[in-house]
């Protein structure tokens, strides 16, 4: 065990880049993969950074992921296209999917893409950002594995299912990224591992009701003894948890059922496959208006919402994307700062691989 | 004051068509006024029924609102439409927009049009699923009157925001439509002729902070002294409050901003205009898959979904749009159910323009 520990950028990203080229992956590709995971820890968005490059590594060693890009366009309209994934990295599925839609909506004003039979591609916002420099409003959408209870129901049928759309803006830009759960897995985790009591409201039981118990919540799922995380909005309609409900139910829809992909239980359900599908956008603001105004306006609403007067006991509102990027920039100057249980999970793929750690 | 009575649609529809034509709205575009508004009252959401009737008939006779069809297309492309509502009544230039939208789709794949300068334009839902029997996925939004107050914020800065999309399917379509606030104003509004405490949860008062007093939060409201109603997710982070005010600003970025029009304080703070913007899209389902699979696939998914395990104490899981459709149907046997002062509102403008109320 070691402490915690400061990484610098490009150590880690050529780090996962070497360990993947050893298995298999095309440098080109490798790097896509290492960019998203790495950019996830820039911004802090831990759980979906380096901390799951093991569950790539053993997707990879298993054959549920696939090295080499076996993804393949099934059909395309000049607006449109559908991909099927053939098990390849999400990432780089994603990519290609993402680069295709903001192609066609320099082209034509508007590209949609959906993706079946892919596999986890890390931060949905990752996406959505890439159409930000191309002058689009991007948008990013992915079914994931069941772990979210619709309201009134016992089991866990839906995905965390993240939404994320992003605006060119004056300064940064806009980023909604998240989940359409109420809180994602690794929070329940974080309460488990403390043994705290967490807010009822977050997860049902195995019977479908309230719970503040996580490490039963989080047994229960692995398990499929029922219950499970709630949609945004909690449990019932008392706050609207039909709603998250519904938007869980949207993401599916757009991207597994849009694509003829698998849904609902039918997610890591077969052998071999995770058969995850993702839905990506891509709006080209000039169609609608000149990209300077458009950039100058988002800023001017930003800027007007986050300088609103603060509730009592806070000093500051925040944009969606703002603590990110913040974070990023300290990142990129300090380097990322991994804890001991990454650190020794990511020296111990290196020592299998032939890579040394750059620790 | 009577009691509550049943209204026959086509009754309801006819009286609300006689009294717009009597304000100037051509025969046409007054049908398409009253279609909304009933469809929303068959549907049991009667928040945006006739009950707002007389807010239309005063927008007309105040010039808020005008009687013919101002709207212009200022921009298109194959795929995409900017169009100033002209200050017309929202349901018919929502109705010019999302039918333009849908006809960009069958022709190109996607359609996508921004509206400003609009006014409240009914039930978001209706459309969305405008889009349904054209074989097409719709989407519609607009931003409101400012009511929300944003994550760590004390004022209603953003509107109730609600978005909409339906879907094709074997049987009846799935329609999300909601708003982005945790709840719409209307639930406070039965708290508070009810005198009851409100969830906390729901608003906060002047200072920024939780209460469940729905009088003092109206009061506030109308007074423009602070507070206001919560995103979907409540107060703070805690149970993703954030998330609900990101899909409030999501709304807003894509309906006002990319139409160039009023956005935050800017919408009804103008003397003579409601300054309302919407954005509707459609995607053609065949450009993906074939129509007939992709509805089959639903109605599957739905079904999966609705015969899942129940929690303890429910013995049902809905579909989005599952409520309203058995409401309509049935309604169009029984007549709509009108409150008594509904109905003495509704009696008393058709005496002012000699429309006799049907009941």
């Amino acid at each position: 065990m070691v402490d915690e520990v400061l990484v610098k950028r490009d150590d880690l990203t050529a780090f996962c880049v070497a360990v993947l080229e050893k298995l298999g992956v095309p440098r080109r590709d490798a790097a896509i993969v290492a960019e998203v995971l790495v950019v996830a820890d820039l911004r802090n968005k831990g759980s979906h950074g380096v901390a799951r490059f093991g569950r790539y590594v053993d997707g990879l060693k298993k054959g549920i992921m696939l090295p080499t890009d076996q993804s393949t366009v099934v059909k395309q309209s000049p607006t449109t296209a559908l991909i099927d994934g053939g098990k390849s990295l999400g990432q780089v599925v994603g990519h290609r999917a993402m680069a295709l839609a903001i192609a066609k909506a320099k082209a034509h004003g508007t590209g949609f893409v959906a993706v079946r039979n892919s596999n986890h591609y890390g931060i949905a916002g990752y996406f959505a950002l890439m159409a930000v420099p191309e002058g689009c409003i991007g948008l990013s959408m992915t079914n994931t594995a069941p772990l979210v209870v619709p309201t009134f129901g016992r089991d866990a049928i839906l995905g965390t299912n993240p939404i994320a759309v992003a605006m060119p803006a004056d300064g940064e830009p806009f980023v909604f990224d998240a989940a359409t759960s109420v809180v994602p897995r690794g929070k329940l985790e974080v309460y488990d591992r403390q043994s705290k009591a967490m807010p009822m409201g977050w997860a049902v039981n195995a019977k479908g009701q309230g719970t503040s118990d996580a490490k039963e919540v989080l047994g229960n799922l692995g398990k499929n003894l029922g219950g499970g995380i709630l949609p945004l909005g909690g449990e019932g309609e008392e706050f609207s948890g039909h709603k998250g409900y519904g938007l869980a139910m949207l993401v599916e829809l757009l991207s597994s059922l849009l694509a003829g992909g698998a849904f609902g239980l039918g997610t890591f359900s077969e052998g071999g496959s995770a058969n995850i599908a993702h839905f990506f956008g891509a709006i080209h603001v000039e169609t609608f208006r000149p990209l300077p105004a458009f950039r100058r306006d988002v800023r001017k609403f930003l800027d007007e919402i986050r300088n609103g007067p603060k509730a009592e006991g806070h000093d500051r509102i925040y944009a969606h994307g703002e603590k990110g990027f913040a974070a990023e920039r300290e990142r990129l100057r300090d380097g990322i700062p991994l804890g001991p249980k990454v650190v020794e999970g990511l020296a111990k793929i290196g020592a299998e691989y032939g890579v040394p750690w750059p620790g």
